[in-house]
């Protein structure tokens, strides 16, 4: 059998599976299968979380992305991992493969970019290593510290309602507008280039939400339905969401009218936060978060699905999964 | 100008620059250009380091190594430097590229390679992402604690006696004799193999360093020359060594009559120990240490440079400089 038939996710499984089997090791509080690692050292809760970016599957140079804004991304992404675990982010380690004849000023550019998330969210870049390789990749991992609680996937719980940071959808709109080369009005096309190229890791919002006793989080990087179905097989619930409730940014709908729906849906790389919490808890952060925050359903009784609602209310088929690493790509 | 006229080193020189421009960040003990880097998290010390495995530059499969040995060998390496700072290996994030055409049966297999050693030293893997890839990349990040001190390239003082751990050479020679498909005795080709295929990381070695209260040490991956080298100019010392000091093995010496020395001295992926001591220390170590410990030279005054001296005690000429990755391979 080949890894695209069994999928990312299937794969993620397989080593939990052959890891769980034997052997005594380090104890930790959350394992595979979660925005981040988490386990208890001496006084405190640490966080560790790694992602790659592989040249022509996550990113290609121009006309998507420069050097400087890679190296931001490549930070971001793993920000918002441990933003989704309410953990304050502190040290990362990068792994760079280079082709032999890559120019040193698009590396430098890179590290420009690196440097300028880094510095926003006070990260020390603490170690790495650089290597050849025929392609660029580019793994970051990320080590931070939890400290008054962590969110997780597996604590929602029926009853609760279910709201997101922001907006849904437009980075996919970006990098649509990047690849296909279309043409909108200045102000539309800076914002959906920016959504996709430099995503605001939701960090702060993630601390306000332990803060306020949210006990259920994770970031939108895969899409809406894809991650949301995430925590709910997790948390062995269900969840209902309203299409109508879904937040998309005015500029997303004017650019895409026919499939804004579809890029909010299943678009990945938002690294908005989703989570769950009561109304009250949900209206303090609401007040305090740098951000809008908008429900979008509820958690109910039931197998781990999603159900979505559409403007009447009626249950509708919905057939796309949202992105696994081996399928194909779905926008 | 292309990254591979400037270097591996060049290239991490430049990041560390770059980063230490500017902001406020969270503070280091040991950052970029050590085996791993090193924080005060609370009660203790962390240390975090990683490292990358690219298909067709690190390793080809059959006959080079099967899945198995490379799941063993990407995690061996991290440890490997956690060993070299004197530390205990906790927790590993993994990373792997896959192309979609991959074999399920072979990861399986990587993940038992992987999983062994992990058993062997009660790594935890906490976490890590799977993602599609034209060729197989592997990094893995490995966090560890420090609990006594830790072992830095940049404290090696004059005077101090240079020593190293079991053997130099095998890696590189069991390297040559897999792709020249060479033919030996089979213990030969045993040993051969398995000195490069399943490096034996001196976790316990680094402790009983730190124990015993040495300072200066490093992983030798790059090849005994470079790796000291490092430590030279991390120390602003010079160092003198003298080649029939080197240890190598019977195996190698029977196998690469005419070339051992050259694979002793720039072969890299030995991942033994290397570190400077007063002789008192040295002896203390060889009774307790679990593997074979040798003499090789002295560290003296001068600029960050190794002299190599012959068999009758004259310097040689020596114009290969070890594993640069953005340079040739050399041997």
């Amino acid at each position: 059998m080949k890894v695209s038939e069994i999928g990312e996710f299937g794969l993620i499984e397989l080593l939990a599976e052959i890891l769980s089997r034997e052997g005594e090791k380090q104890p930790l509080l959350v394992g595979i299968g979660d925005d981040a690692a988490a386990w208890q050292s001496d006084g405190s809760t640490l966080l560790a979380t790694t992602d790659t970016l592989v040249q022509g599957v996550h990113f290609n140079f121009s006309p998507e992305c420069t050097w400087r804004e890679l190296g931001w991304k490549a930070l971001a992404v793993n920000l918002s991992d441990i933003g989704a675990m309410g953990g304050v982010p502190q040290y990362a380690l990068l792994s760079l493969s280079l082709p032999k004849d890559t120019e040193v000023e698009g590396v430098i550019q890179f590290y420009h970019g690196m440097a300028e998330i880094a510095n926003q969210f006070k990260v020390a870049i603490a170690g790495g290593n650089i290597t050849s390789s025929p392609l660029v990749v580019i793994t970051l991992a990320l080590i931070g510290k939890a400290s008054k609680g962590i969110l997780t996937r597996g604590l929602a719980l029926p009853g609760e309602l279910i709201a997101v940071t922001s907006y849904l959808g437009s980075a996919a709109g970006g990098l649509r507008a990047l690849t296909r080369h279309l043409e909108f009005e200045p102000e539309t096309v800076t914002f959906l280039k920016k959504a996709f190229l430099q995503p605001q890791p939701r960090v702060a919002e993630g601390q306000l939400l332990v803060d306020y006793g949210v006990k259920a989080a994770i970031d939108i990087s895969d899409g809406l339905i894809a991650d949301l179905t995430h925590v709910c097989q997790a948390s062995k619930v269900g969840a209902i969401i309203r299409i109508d409730q879904i937040p998309v940014h005015p500029s997303l709908r004017a650019a895409f009218k026919d499939e804004y729906l579809n890029l909010a849906l299943t678009g990945g790389e938002d690294y908005e936060l989703l989570f769950t919490a009561s109304p009250e808890v949900i209206n303090k952060v609401k007040k305090d978060a740098g951000c809008p925050i908008t429900v979008i359903g509820e958690v109910v009784e039931g197998p781990g699905q999603v159900t979505l609602l559409d403007e009447e209310g009626k249950p509708m088929n919905w057939d796309k999964k949202g992105w696994d690493h081996f399928a194909s790509g779905n926008y």
